[in-house]
């Protein structure tokens, strides 16, 4: 099993012991900037509850049921154990957090399976059939949105967890046509690790990179880091097979097709419900053997804006643009500062850039180009510079863009860290064209504001364009608000709600990279309308009649 | 309305009167060239069957049903006229062409609606449906599949054509998203028209261009002449209206969403039996001020699709690349030569080049680049060459380019030209990984020539790599062979079999872009599988479960 559980955090992000690692003084320093932000005095949130501590009914899976799926699995493939149903309960949304920190498990499956052969995820979708039970699709379960919830329909008799990850080998690589087949349960560093020595990359790097599956992207219609650069999911998936209740859908590994519609397109963003992703062959590339990150500050976030849409347009090859508006650019910069240090070089140049008009709202871009050598990222290098320079920006250097590759997945970690200080952390993030983008920004940010203030006292909100494309940009927002403890589901869903329907009121998608789960669904039909959710229904129901896979997510 | 369908040819392709336009000397010369390549003796075909000697059945639709259909649609909105049914009746394929020659007309539609609104669609749609019609959904009328046929389901009370070309309006140009919104009845020119004055361009050049429509396009999963740069419909593709017999699809005008599957996917090559597409919001570019037309020879077809296949990994900005393969080039090369002519500098340049290992195996590269002004031009043009050079590509200056952008939408008169003298002229296309081209290519074109000489005695095959991606291509292919008249369907369908065996068997995609129709439909399940053209009906069940959308195509 790639994925050792047992060296995961049950209750939170990521591994046991990783921290976000910060110093001492620099907590301090942050805790002092955000209280003072938040108005907020630190009330010392609920003690964890420990695991031995947590409640699991009984296991409802009946004895011969259980042997049935051992046998298919294997005895190190199949578990009911504490350890096991907890671990496969939530995904790692801010109330699954919330909900895990204080010992609630609403939703943990009755058993876990990991099968190790497509043969064996169909065994156990026919068992399960039989049995009547649900099956829950399991990647890496790092879901922001309630997507691996083991949820039941009324009457079925149990909810089974199918883990993936035992699916991890790399099945072939195709050098003339420069892919790579996977079976989907492998995570995002073993994936790499497979093709580096073959010198290629994927590239799809999506913040749960560490702890998420190639099935689960493909699932969720994922985005990366450098999505920019490389594509989303769904530009790379050239061809994949899925174990369905009723048989396996396996597409063609053609570079197109215009033989009816793309079948591709209808497992991406499927969230499990329709089956198990079990093998992908997706397009590769020839790994980058250089790096070239780099900052710019611009005057304003539609200056930043401008640049990153021209930059887009004209095709120059950049794998990450992401520009932090202006609250944003704010608290990195607080992130960033050192309490200890008195002479701070940055700051000084901050101090001088503020009198030329890079003050109040500047905002700052982060950029990657990576190419084979220094000299063919020259010319992106120079193109981005002469583009940001006729939206008036100023470059930065290097320094940015190192602290952010730097810090790319240990973000996750000061949630963690602010949740045991009783400041809660929660995103959202959309995609809006270009003509709607400003209104957007300005509206969402002004609902979060609004939902933090009612519900919490206070709030610190901010975003940055995350992805850009000729005709839009993806917005991810941050909200910061204090925890109201004992009520913080309450809380949250209130915040949720009110800030998702300001988005979807202002044009934007209901979500361009994190799914539906059951966080979304309530909005599902504003963005697909009653007719395209019934016609999804009908193609789920042609592949899983009964309706075991995934209950209750997405449609 | 746009498209006059009084100047066009009712019986062959494109206007009336318009041609080739090759010199009676020319034509002479390249019959004489035919005749020798297919050892034939040129038959006369018997004479073409006049418009007023086609005999329609009555039009089966009741009177009353009619007076509804032209209170939708308006009086100018509904015609059960022979010149309307007659031109309604069929697509332009081959076997299309070779049956309307002899003035068959076996799936004539009992009347034509042109509903200019989408309501008036919707109201169409309603009275078919009450009254039992099968409706198809018509805009160029181009399909070379059999997509246009008016053919019933069993117990359906007659076939009802729905001409879409009077939804020909530019709905609204967002400049800030670069995105243009039109009525997809709108064809090419129109749109292209539509589009100039604003200084914009959509880029979509199918070889049906001046014949087909955007709502043909979509539904066909349609790709141009020039999707190598601008990409192919699906990529351009933002939202979409669908008006279908339960109601209308919209879909949300986002740059990207990962709110469930796509629905425009589900829409795009769906071939008008979900509904018919209505309207559509595309993403746009900046019209380019400078086309740089230009040629490549290659030793060897291999060295010439690395060339090719180098190019579009490494990003280069082309928008076209067309690769002819050996037997491609060589005609084209007799297409150009003037017999006239005692001096031809090209001839000896080639005699010269043929010294030089550029000889027997050689092709051509024609690849256009095109951009705001020369000097932007400029770095792709160095990097073709250095990429073609790479690969042991010569310059073949500006001339190969010119010939075909003059030629781009002309070719398909050669076709009516050559019916005449007895020749058919069939095209197969498909699209490969890059690993299995060159066995596909050898594959297939042992298979054409192989069913030329069963079916017809002989026969000329040929081919060119038309669209390049990451990992493959599509490979277009041209067969030429003298017509058994007075069995041409026969000949036809038995060739058509054995030349798409060999496509399905070599690992190729049904069709790269022309789509499905009926003439493709019995390998679909091939390519799809049972079950994904289960979960495909279903989806079209809950849109249309009367079954009343363009039956017995596609699905």
């Amino acid at each position: 099993m790639t994925m050792r559980r047992d060296q995961l955090r049950w209750n939170g992000w990521g591994r046991l012991g990783e921290s976000m690692g910060l110093s001492p003084a620099r907590e301090r320093w942050l805790l002092d900037e955000l209280g003072r932000r938040l108005e907020h005095r630190f009330s010392t949130p609920p003690a964890l509850v420990s695991l031995d501590q947590i409640r699991l009914a009984p296991c409802k899976i009946a004895v011969e049921i259980q042997s049935a799926l051992r046998a298919a699995c294997g005895d190190a493939g199949f578990s009911t154990s504490a350890l096991e149903r907890v671990t496969h309960a939530a995904g790692r949304s801010l109330p699954d957090l919330l909900r895990l920190r204080r010992g609630e498990l609403v939703y943990a499956p009755d058993a876990v399976a990991y099968p190790a052969s497509e043969g064996a995820v169909a065994s156990v979708l026919r068992i399960a059939a039989d049995a009547n039970l649900a099956v829950i699709p399991f990647g890496g379960g790092s879901s922001v949105v309630g997507g691996v919830e083991a949820r039941t329909l009324r009457g079925q008799a149990g909810a089974l967890c199918l883990d993936t990850t035992r699916l991890d080998a790399l099945v072939r690589i195709d050098r003339d046509s420069l892919t790579a087949t996977f079976q989907a349960g492998i995570d995002g560093p073993a994936l790499e690790a497979a093709l580096r020595p073959h010198g290629l990359s994927l590239g799809h790097f999506p913040q749960s990179f560490e702890f998420s599956t190639l099935g689960g992207w493909i699932a969720t219609r994922s985005s990366g880091q450098s999505s920019s650069g490389y594509g989303a999911i769904e530009d790379m998936l050239v061809a994949v097979r899925v174990v369905t209740p009723e048989g396996v859908i396996r597409t063609l590994p053609a570079p197109r097709s215009a033989a009816g519609p793309d079948l591709n397109a209808l497992v991406l963003g499927s969230e499990g419900t329709l089956g198990v992703v079990v093998e992908a062959t997706l397009r590769v590339h020839d790994a980058p053997a250089v790096l070239e990150d780099r900052g710019m500050l611009f005057r304003s976030f539609s200056d930043g804006a401008a640049a990153v849409r021209d930059a887009t347009r004209e095709g120059v090859h950049v794998a990450v643009m992401r520009l932090s508006d202006t609250a944003e650019t704010e608290l990195a910069r607080t992130l960033r500062r050192d309490p200890e240090r008195r002479f701070d070089p940055a700051e000084i140049a901050l101090g001088l850039l503020a009198r030329m008009g890079y003050g109040e709202g500047r905002t700052a871009l982060v950029y990657a180009i990576e190419a084979e050598s220094r000299r063919k990222a020259a010319p992106a290098l120079r193109r981005m510079l002469s583009i940001g320079r006729r939206h008036g920006g100023v470059p930065l250097g290097r320094a940015p863009g190192r602290a952010w590759r730097r810090d790319r997945f240990r973000t996750p970690y000061l949630r963690e860290w602010l949740l045991d200080h009783g400041i809660a952390v929660d995103t959202f993030e959309t995609a809006f064209s270009w003509s709607r983008l400003e209104h957007g920004h300005d509206a969402v940010l002004r609902a979060m504001r609004r939902a933090a203030e009612l519900h919490a006292g206070s709030g610190v909100a901010m975003a940055h364009l995350s992805h850009s494309y000729t005709d839009g940009g993806c917005l991810y927002f941050t909200l910061l608000y204090p925890l109201d403890h004992g009520n913080e589901i309450v809380q949250w869903e209130a915040i949720k709600r009110e800030v998702t329907e300001a988005i979807v009121a202002a044009g934007g998608t209901l979500s361009h990279h994190h799914g539906v789960g059951v966080d979304h669904q309530p909005w599902l039909a504003r963005e697909k309308g009653a007719l395209g959710l019934a016609a999804l229904r009908a193609a789920r129901t042609a592949l899983d009649p009964r309706g075991l896979m995934n209950p209750e997510k997405l449609l």
